[in-house]
């Protein structure tokens, strides 16, 4: 998780909401980290965990990341617990839970959905307080800006 | 919706579960279409839907695609899902209805949710016999093969 929360601060001196994501393979080696980029490249889609996913599956090869751990500083979103789901990570770790856009414990709670064919194993709010602390100091900065 | 057919012919011939996308703008200009190309790239998010966004994202620049409709064969999955209300798409046309991935108008009904932002017109159904025929004559293909 430091090394998210480290992704994460990188990403807020770009302007960018600071969320931050890693994959670890089964013995703990980073496949791929990476912030989120939404600002930077125009691009909605570009949140931290799914550019980290993305990067790792290319770096790695194969279709699956089924021995692999997400780790990532918020709780996912629709967009990228399917594309975990579609990876079928074996695990996913998140600091901040997200009751407006998240999508693993709040919302349609994809994990949960019949339809969604592989479920991660979940643990969430690991460093809760450091995560949220970042997003919420870099919203204030952003109203007071 | 012909050329959404068209595509996820060709993608069949690649051996690709048969699901074929395009990308219109508001004059029904075609930005982008592509194929489902999961088994070409070994990539399980390389659907029709998600690969058509992004390139019609990258080829007209800007943020969003609000005055866009993604015409597809195939009712979108909870990772096309996440990324139409990403890229606060317009209009959603699709042919066959998914009850097993399908996330639009089964499991987890992602537009329906409180926490989507963004939910698209959707408009189901659209050539649905031709869009599910392709989808049967692959898999009873593959079975007997």
């Amino acid at each position: 998780m430091q090394r998210a929360l480290d992704e994460a601060r990188r990403a807020a001196l770009a302007g960018e909401v600071p969320v931050g994501a890693v994959i670890t393979d089964s013995t703990g080696n980073v496949l791929a980290s990476a912030g989120n980029e939404v600002e930077t490249r125009q691009d909605p889609t570009a949140h931290a965990e799914f550019l980290a996913l993305s990067a790792a599956h290319a770096a790695r090869g194969g279709k699956y990341l089924t021995d692999c751990t997400l780790t990532v500083t918020l709780e996912p979103c629709a967009l990228c617990a399917g594309a975990i789901a579609s990876f079928r990570l074996g695990r996913l770790v998140f600091g901040a839970y997200d009751p407006k856009t998240g999508a693993v414990e709040h919302g349609p709670r994809l994990f949960t959905q019949p339809t969604t064919h592989h479920k991660p194993e979940v643990i969430g709010g690991v460093r809760e307080q450091e995560s949220a602390a970042l997003l919420k100091a870099f919203f204030e900065a952003k109203r007071d800006a």
